[in-house]
């Protein structure tokens, strides 16, 4: 049986498992916290650093095929584990460019891949000599996550709250419509591709919140967005699984602002929304199998269901009765032992009816459905 | 969260986890085997006797809500647990009926429930003074399991190989189509269908080794299935999900031939092929959650992976590559450690298409996909 290694124990580690269940396959799980989503559902779960370069070769020396869930692992292990010859998806090159926004940015540049007009910063004294830059997103570098480590500065008025880092300064596109498309590439560099999802962030948590799938694109949006994220996945040059985030303005310009080298909060829908699952392809990748369907079943909207305000310790979920009484409405829960203001606990996705009909029954499970705790804050 | 227990660890038990991973439960397991399918995924793996009635009660003490994924559990055990006002799914009373088939045959008739005529036999001599009822299938009372215990009887020259035990004569009913109707019967007593499936058996193996969904009834053939599968569920007067095996004559004559008060292969098809499988069913009324949608996505056709003639030992998959290659086939392997002739080691299902698409793929998929093994035998 082929040894799969994920680095890292979440929730997209734990739906990635119980996708494993379907084949013959052996499945590691590293990370430091044993209570975490994944640890459960793993043959063998081994408690670990992932960012430390000797548990992550420790680790990765005890099975054939590596990936991760999260970007912030070890690259220098990825790299030792590479050159003994063992299989890493995605390859610590691609990982490399992806998780320093810096390294990402300049290599869309290079490649003539259409990203907005930006500057690498070094610090807060830099970003003073480029105010002519302005209004633009600040991003950091390397260490952002879920939102966290981008912001807008739109005059120098907002210095004062700018990041001290190494960053990115990014010019503010005016965003027409938010896209994900999600394109696998397998061993032998054969690429198969996801219809794209639409977006909607939450403004106040900027957090990804709600999609909807197919996105409403052009005939030719449609194709220029495909076009595009194919171009990132190939000139990655790497096998796995990539969601490629993309902006569109009003004229229908596209952007990539940025891609995830793994399956993605993006993808969730296409566990009930798509033949082959987000899930389903990355494992397929990894054990050497064909890649499978991505056409969609129905049209599906996910949400992510954060933590309530005001609420922490043990998750009590409230609602989960009535959603699951609506048509076609499924529910993953993480399994977290802990929530917190936004955290997220899990999602939800609708199946069926047109556009209209899944954002009424988004917000019927908006109002229904809340993660709450053991613990008022 | 609520602590759901599964008496039997086999490959449903293992489906039934993958789902149950999805909602905020606490899944236990309890088996004789540490290395069975569904040790790996459930939370709390307890090593037991699920046939002891001191094992199965306290186990079934540490959960709130138990179920059973094999027949063959202590009955006394179960009682025990619901004196004491623990929950299980099916109840006591039910599988009582249904794991002696001589109790189940009586109860259908008692309930004007269509099934062959048969008579209850103790022995063989017995059998000796029932000569006149042949041809017949002569079927174990209790222990049979997946065809063994179930044989024709078509003159008295086969009385050699009979069973000397306690057993049902079953008048041979010609058989036009052999369908099978799952039933879920939530706590308060609502009941929830899904589509027939039409079964093919393997004549050697007695096996259920292939399924087709929707089955090819008439409209009154449809209906008529349907109220029979929803009479006998009723009428066991237990909540949990039941998986009614019919016959079908020429002329339209509906039998019950048994019926099984759990999960059921004839049900596997439902995790690709209907918006709620039969496992997320199952949890949903163990979680006391409303019943799923059992729409069918698109036809589909289920078939069994058994163990290859001539091999044991630890399972080697050949072809599932080109399998895994075709459109909308999806495998199930159940991770047992060893296989043997004619043992369920997965199973595959295919989705889309007419009926006709579906057996010529189940074709091809039966050439290429063997679950051969180690040791030659």
């Amino acid at each position: 049986m082929k040894r799969i290694g994920i680095l890292g124990g979440g929730q997209l580690g734990r739906m990635l498992l119980q996708q494993a269940a379907n084949y013959p396959v052996e499945t590691w799980v590293m990370e430091s916290d044993p209570g975490c989503p994944a640890a459960g559902l793993c043959h063998h779960f081994v408690k670990g650093d992932i960012r430390n370069a000797d548990d992550v070769v420790a680790f990765g020396r005890q099975v054939d095929v590596l990936t991760i869930e999260i970007e912030n692992v070890s690259l220098e292990g990825l790299q030792a584990l590479e050159s003994e010859g063992r299989s890493v998806f995605p390859n610590s090159h691609a990982l490399g460019i992806i998780r320093d926004k810096s390294v990402q940015k300049v290599f869309y540049a290079e490649h003539g891949i259409p990203t907005a007009p930006f500057r690498i910063i070094e610090d807060r004294s830099d970003l003073h000599r480029n105010l002519d830059f302005l209004p633009a997103v600040q991003k950091l570098a390397t260490g952002g996550y879920d939102g966290r480590g981008v912001q807008i500065l739109r005059t120098e008025d907002d210095l004062p709250k700018a990041f001290d880092a190494r960053c990115v300064l990014e010019k503010l596109i005016p965003v027409h419509k938010e896209v994900a498309v999600m394109v696998a590439i397998d061993a032998q560099g054969g690429q198969t591709v996801y219809p794209a999802v639409e977006m909607v962030f939450d403004p106040l948590l900027n957090l990804l919140d709600m999609q909807v799938c197919p996105a409403d694109l052009t005939e030719s949006e449609g194709w220029k967005v495909e076009a595009v994220a194919l171009s990132v996945a190939r000139n990655l040059r790497s096998p796995g699984l990539f969601a490629v985030e993309l902006l569109l303005d009003a004229a229908g310009n596209v952007y990539v602002n940025e891609t995830a080298p793994r399956v993605h909060n993006s993808g969730h829908h296409s566990i009930e929304g798509n033949f082959c699952s987000q899930f389903d392809m990355l494992l397929r990748l990894l054990a050497d199998y064909p890649a499978g369907n991505t056409d969609t079943i129905l049209p599906s909207l996910m949400l992510n269901l954060l933590g309530e305000e005001g609420y922490a310790g043990t998750p009590v979920y409230e609602g989960l009765g009535e959603v699951l009484a609506m048509e076609n409405a499924f529910v993953h829960v993480y399994g977290k032992r802990e929530t917190r203001p936004g955290r997220k606990m899990g999602h939800v996705t609708l199946l069926g009816g047109n556009r209209h009909d899944l954002m009424h029954r988004a917000g019927i499970v908006r109002r229904t459905l809340k993660v709450k705790g053991t613990e008022r804050i």
